[in-house]
C-alpha cells in the first residue's frame, strides 16, 4: 500500500520589524495586521485545498532556521512545499546565510517570490540591490500587504493551480 | 442636479515589440497573445463594473500622447482612471518622456505599476536600470503574461476595490 | 510676370507632455495654455504682418516630419520662415533626428530658438545636456511661458523686425 | 491540395529626415528622392518577379511596428522576405528597440543590410557607433542613393538570385 | 472619566558580548557590571518618578523586536518612553534592521542616544561607521560605563526634565 | 575544604545551514550528521573525562550568547572549558561579533579551532577571508567531517590531553 | 585638332594574402578566384566601353606606387580613372603609406570604394579600425566576392555610368 | 606469479629551519623536537602496517629532489605512497618548484596535507598567500607539533584507513 | 597509375637587411654570407633527398607573396614543404600579414621555425614582441648562421627525418 | 701601383608617394619635380667633383635593399658616399628595417640627414614620432623642395666640403 | 718545456624536476631520458675528442657552485670549457643568483646557451620572462629533447668546431 | 665545580658565487680571495682572543642549515658567538629561510651585520630590496673586501671588545 501524497502547503515568511505591521505608521501602511494578512492567504488556499505555513522572526538565523526545516520536510516528502513568500526586510541587502538557504531550497524546486511593501526602486540606494533577486522566482514591491496576495498567486499559477 | 459620477477605468499599458506576444519564441514565452491577456483583464474589471482601456504601441511618443489623453480625461473628471498596467519594454531603459507623463499622472494620483514578463534582475546588466521605477507605485517581474493578472489585482486593491 | 513674394512666417513647436501646459500643476506651472500662449503669439506675429505656425506633438518622429515639411514649403517658397521657436521637452535629451532636423532648416538659414519653461540647468543632471544647442540660434530657459514671448522677439530681432 | 507558395518580397526601409531626400541640399545628395529610388527598385524585383515593400517614417515605434507586421506575415508564411535594405538615419546610433525587432526577425532568417548614403567614418566620433551592426549581414555606406540599389543586390546574392 | 497619563520609563539596552560587563578584563574595563549601571540609571530615573526598562542580548533581532515592543506600548499609550540608551556593540556597523527599528521609534518622538563604551573612532576602521548614528538623537563614547549616565542626562534634557 | 576542580569540557559550535548536514547534497558532503559526529567526539573525549558541550544555531547572536554562557562558566570557574570546535558557516565571512566573543574566551585562555568541511581556499574569493582566523589557534579546511575530530585531537593536544 | 578624350578605366585593385582567394579554406571563402572576379568586373565593364586595370600584390609599396602611376596617367589624361575598387587586407589596419596615396588621388577626384569580404565589424577589435575609411568615398564589407561587383556599380554610378 | 603488492607509506616533509624544532624558544613552540613527532607518527602507522618516510631539508632543492623520488618510486610501484604531511616552512610563499613538484605526485593520485606550526593567518601578510594551497588536499595551521599528526589522521582517513 | 609522391622541400627564407649578411660588420657577424649558408644546408638537405628552396627580400610584401606561393604549391601537391626556417629581420616585430601567412601554411601543418641571428633577448625592449613566435613551432636566436643549420635540423627532427 | 681613390658621391633618396612632387597639388607643393630638385643638387655636386646617386622608390624593402647596394659599394671602395639626404615620408613612422639599414651605414661613418617636406611636427600626432631620427646625423623638415638643398650643404659642411 | 692544453668539455646541466623526464607524462614528453640525451651528446663530443660534463641537480645552490667549479677549473686552465647547455626549469624565472654565476662564466668567453623542451612562448605570461636570457649566448626553444642536441651543435659552432 | 666559560668566536659567512673571489674580474675586484679575508679576520680576532669560524656556500638551505649550527651550538652554551659577518650575496634579495634563520639567532641575542661587496643601491632596482636588513644589527656595503674588516669592528665594538 503506498503512502498517501503529501499535503501541499505554501509558505508565508516575514522578516525583522514586520511584527509592528498594521500599528507602524497606519495613515501610510494602513492597518492590516500580519494576522489579518495570513487570515486572507489561508482562506485563500483553503480553497485548493493548501495549507499555509506562516512565521515571522525578527532574527536572521531563526529564518535561515525555519527554511531549514523546510527543506527537511519537504525533502522528507512529509509535505509539499508550493514555494515561499518571502519579505526579508532590512535582511534583503546583507543576509549570505538566506540567499544560501534560499538556494538550498531552490536545488528541490521550491522557488522564493521576493515581496517588499514599499517600493524600494524609490528609496536610499542602499536598498536597490538585494542577495536574494538573483535566486528568487520573481520579484514584486510596492504595493503593500496587497503585495502578499500577489506573490501567492504568481505561486498558485507558477504551479498551475490558478 | 449634479453631474453623474465619471466611470472608472484601468489602463492596459504596453510598449514596442509586444504586439508579437504569443507569436514571438512561443516555445519560451508561451502562446497567450495580448489579446488573450486583454480578455482576461477585461472580464475582471467587468466584475467591479470597471471599464478596461488596452493600448500598444511601438511608438515612444504614441505611447505619451496616451497617457497625456488619459491625463486629460481624468483631469476633467470625464472618467476616473484607477491606474496604469505598463510595460514600457525596452522604452524601459531610455525614456525620459515616458517617465515624464507618469509623472504627470502621479500628481492626479494616477498611479503607475510597472510590469515585465521577465525577471529582468537575473538578466544583463543594462536592463536592471529603469527609468519609471521611481515614479512607478510598485514594479513586479519574473510572472509571464500572469504579471498583468496581478498587476491589475494590485491596482484594484490600491483603489480599495479588491 | 513674377511670382508675389511669399508670406512670411514664426514656427512655434513644441514636444512631448507639452500639451498639458495649463493642466498640470497649475499652481506650479499657472494656468496658460499652449493655446493661450499661441494668442498671444500670433497677436504680436499679426503687427508685423506675419503668420505664426503653430505644433504640438508627443511623437519625436512627428516632430521631425513636420521641421522637414517646413523644411519643403520654405524651399519651394511657398512661405518665408523667420524661424522657430522649439521647446524639445524631454527630447532635448536624447534625439539626434531633432538635431538633424534642425541642421537641414539651419542649411536654408532658418534657425530655432531653443526654449525651456524651467531652468533644466538647475535640475538633474541628465536634464544638463541637450543635442540641439549647438545648432540653435540661441537657447533660453527658466522664464515660463513668458519665454516663448521672449523667444519670439529673439527671431524677429535676429530678422531685423523688431 | 497544397497552398501556393508565398511571393517573395524585398522591403525597403527608412528612418527620420529621409523623406526629405532630393530636396536636401541637392547640389551634394542629388535630386533623387526616396520615390525615385523605390521605382528603381521595384523595377529590379520585378525582372524576378519579386515584389517590394517601401516604408519610410520619421517615428522609430512606426519603424519598429512595421518590422513586427514583416514579422508576422513571414512567419505566417504569407511572404517570404528576402531581406531588408535598411536606412536607420540618426536611430542607427540610440535604437535598442530596432535591434531588438531587427534581432527578432534574423531569429527567422531575414537578414538586414544596414544602409546609410554618406560614409558615416568620415564624420562626427559619434555617428561611427551601429547598434544595428553587429546583427546585419553587411553595411554600405557612402554612395548616396545608388547604395540601396547595391543593397539590394547584396540581398539578391545572399538569396542566390543575382 | 479619563484614563490615568502613562507612566514615563527610559529604556537602557545593550547588544552583543555586553553581558560580560565586568568579568570581560576587569584590569581594562573595571568590575562595574550592566547590573552596577542599571542599578545607578535606576536609582536616578527614581528621583525623577522615571521607571527604567533594561534589556540585553547578543541576538540582533531580539533587540529589533524588543523595541518593537516598546514602539507597541508607547502606541498604545500603555509608557511614556522618554528616550533609549543604547549600545548596539557590534551590530552598530552592520544592522540595518536596527536602524529600522530605531526610525519607527523616531516616528514616534521616541529618539536614540548610540553610546560606545571604548572610543570607536579611535579603533579599527571598520568599526568608524554607524548605521544607527544619523537617525540617533546622538551619539556618545569614549567614557566607559560612566557615559550610560551621561546619556541618561542627555535624554532627560532632551525631555526637559533635567 | 577546597572546592572540588570543575569538569573539564570541550565545546562543538556550528553555525548556520549546518543542521542540514548528512540530508543536503548528500552524493557530495556524505551522509554523516552533526549527531553522528558529535557521538563520535563524545565518545573520544569520555575516554578522557571529558564532557562535550555541543551547540548549532543559524542565529548569529545565539552562538554569541553561547560563547558568552561559555566564557562565564569558565570565568566563575564552574566548569573547565578545554576550547572549542567551531564551524561559523556563512557568518565566517561578515560576523565581527562572534569574532569579539572568541576573543572574549581567547582572553580566558579559551581558544577556537576554526573548521571547514571544504578546502576554502579552493573556492570563491569571498571565502578567502575569515574574521575569526586572527583570533583563532588554528585553523583547517578540506578533510569533511573527519576535520571535526581532528580539531577536537588539536584542542586535547593543546591541553596536553592527548 | 583637339586630343581625342582619353579611355576610361576602373582600378581594381587587391592586397596581401589575397591571391589565395578560392583556394584557402574554400569550404569558407568559396572557390571564386581573384581571377574569375576580375573576368566578372571586366565584362560589366565593357558593356559601358569602360577598361578594367586590374593589380594584387602582397606588396605594400608595389600598391603605393601602382596607384601613384594611376595618379600620374589620369592627371596627364592618358586615361580617365573612374574610381577604385580596393581590398587593403591586412594594411588597412596599418599602412599610413596607402592613406595618403588615396588622399593623393582624392584631390583629382579620383575615389575609393574600399571593401571587406567580411562583416569586419562583427569581428575582433583590432579589425574596427581602418586608416582607409575616412578618405574613402564609402565602405562596403560582409558580402563576399559579391561585394567587388558591388563596389563596381557604387563607382560606375558615382561618375553617372549606372 | 605475481608480485606481490607493494608496502603503503605515508611521507613526513620538513623545509628550512625546521631542524631546530625544540630548540628554537622552546617556552613558544615546547621541546618536541623533529625526532620525536617522527617517533609518535611511526608508531601510529606502524598500528596500521604502514610506513613512515621522513626527511627535512633547508634545501629547497633537496626538497625537490625528494619529492621526485617518492615521485619514481611510486611511478615505479615499488612502494604506494598514501600521501604528504608537508611543512614547506618559508619556502611556502616562493617557491615554484616545489608547487610543480607536488603537481606531478597529484598526477599519480598522491595529494599533501600542507601543515603549518604556527597559524600563519595571525601573521605578517606576506605569510597569507601560498602556492602550495591551491593543489593541496587541505590546510592545517596553528597547532604546533599537534598538527602534524593530525594531518597524518586526514590522511589516513582519505585513504579510508582510519 | 597513380601520380609520383611530390618531392619534399625545406623553404629557408630571410627578410629586410639580410643581403648584407657576411658583409656588415664581419668581425662581429663573420664572413658566411647568406649563399654561404644556403649552400651548407642544401648540402644537407641533398643527403636525405630534400630539395632546398632560398629566397630572401627586404620586401614585406614580397615575402609574405613567396610564402602563398609556398602554400599553393603544397595545397596543390606540387611539392611537400616539411617546414619553414624563417629570419623576418625586423618585420618580426610588425608584420601582421607575414603572421597571416604563416597561419596560413599552419592550417596546412606546414610549421615554421624562427630563427634570429643575435639574441634579440639582451637587446632594446622593442625587440622583445614577436607577432610570429605564437604560431612558430619553435624559437632559435643567438648562434649567428649556424641558427639557421640547427633550424633545419629541427625541422628534419619535427619531421623524423633526423 | 695603387688603385686610384674612388669617386665621391651624395644619395638622394626618396620615399613612398614622392615621385608625385610637382604633379600633386601643385599650388601648394609648388611645381618643382624630384627631377629638378635633383639637377640641382647634381649642379651644386659637380662644383665639388662630388656624384649624386637618386633613387626613389614607394616600397620600404626596395629602400632598404638600395640602402644594402649603397653600403656594398661604399664597403667595397668602389665608391665613397659622403651621406644621405633622406625623405623617408609615410615609413618614417613604422619602418624599424630602414632604421636598421641606415644604422649599418652609420657603423661604416656614411650618416643620413633625415628630410621632411612639411612641418611633421605640425602635424597629426602620429607623425611626430620617427624611428630613423635617433640614428640621423640630423633632422630637418618645413623648408619644402629648398629642404633638399639645406640638406645637402649640411652633409657637405659634415664632410668638410662646404 | 710547456704544458699540455688542457682538454676540452662540453657542460650539460639541467635543473629542478628535469630527473623525472621520460618518466613524467610520457605521452607528452616522450620516453626519452635525460641519460638517453646525455648519451647521445657524449658520443657527438667523442667525435671531436671533447668531453661531456653532465650535471642535474633540483637544487639552485647546487647548480651555482656548480658552475663555480666550471669557472674555477675553467680560469686554472685544468680544462677548457667550449660552453654550457642549461635547462634551468622552474629557475628560469626566479633565480638571480644562477644569472650571476652564468654572467660570471661569460666573462671568461664561456657561454651558455638556454634550452628549454617546450616553447614557452606559447605557455603562461609569467614563463615569458627569463632572468638568464639576456646573459646567454642564444635561446633555443619548442624542439623537445632534440633541442638539447641543436644546443651541442651551436656551442661546438661558437667554438669552430662544427 | 663549573664548566669552563666557553670560547668565544665571530662567524664570516658568505653567500653565493662568493668563493670566487679573487678570481672573478680580478682587475675590478682585486686579487683578494676569500682565504686572505678570513686569514686577516682571524689575525684580528686572535689580538682578542676570539675564534673565527668561516663558512661559505653557493646554497641557500646550506646557509640556513649552518646558521641553524650556530644557533645550537650557542644555545647550548658549546660556544660564544659574538655575532656574524654575513654576505648574503643574492639570495639577499629572495631570501625569506635566510631572515628566519637569522632572527632565531637574534632571539639569543647573537646579530648580523649585513655585508656586501658593492654598493648595491647603486645598481640594479632589484638589488634595492634586502629582506635581510630589517632584522640585521646593521648594514654596510661599497667597500670592497675592506667591508669584511670593517664589519669585524663593528661586531667588536657591539661587544664592547673594541
Amino acid at each position: 500500500m503506498n503512502a498517501p501524497a503529501p499535503r501541499a502547503q505554501v509558505v508565508f515568511l516575514n522578516g525583522p520589524n514586520l511584527a509592528l505591521l498594521g500599528k507602524r505608521q497606519p495613515e501610510i501602511y494602513g492597518r492590516t495586521s500580519l494576522a489579518d494578512v495570513e487570515r486572507e492567504l489561508r482562506a485563500r488556499c483553503a480553497q485548493l485545498d493548501v495549507d499555509l505555513l506562516a512565521f515571522q522572526s525578527d532574527v536572521e538565523g531563526e529564518l535561515v532556521r525555519f527554511l531549514g526545516d523546510v527543506f527537511l520536510a519537504h525533502d522528507a516528502k512529509q509535505v509539499r512545499t508550493l514555494g515561499i513568500i518571502f519579505n526579508p526586510g532590512a535582511y534583503t541587502h546583507t543576509s549570505i546565510a538566506l540567499r544560501d538557504a534560499c538556494d538550498n531550497l531552490a536545488s528541490l524546486g521550491v522557488r522564493v517570490v521576493e515581496t517588499h511593501l514599499s517600493n524600494v526602486f524609490a528609496r536610499e540606494e542602499f536598498r536597490h540591490h538585494s542577495y536574494l533577486s538573483p535566486v528568487a522566482l520573481g520579484v514584486l514591491c510596492g504595493f503593500g500587504t496587497k503585495g502578499y496576495v500577489l506573490a501567492l498567486e504568481a505561486l498558485l499559477s507558477h504551479n498551475d493551480l490558478a
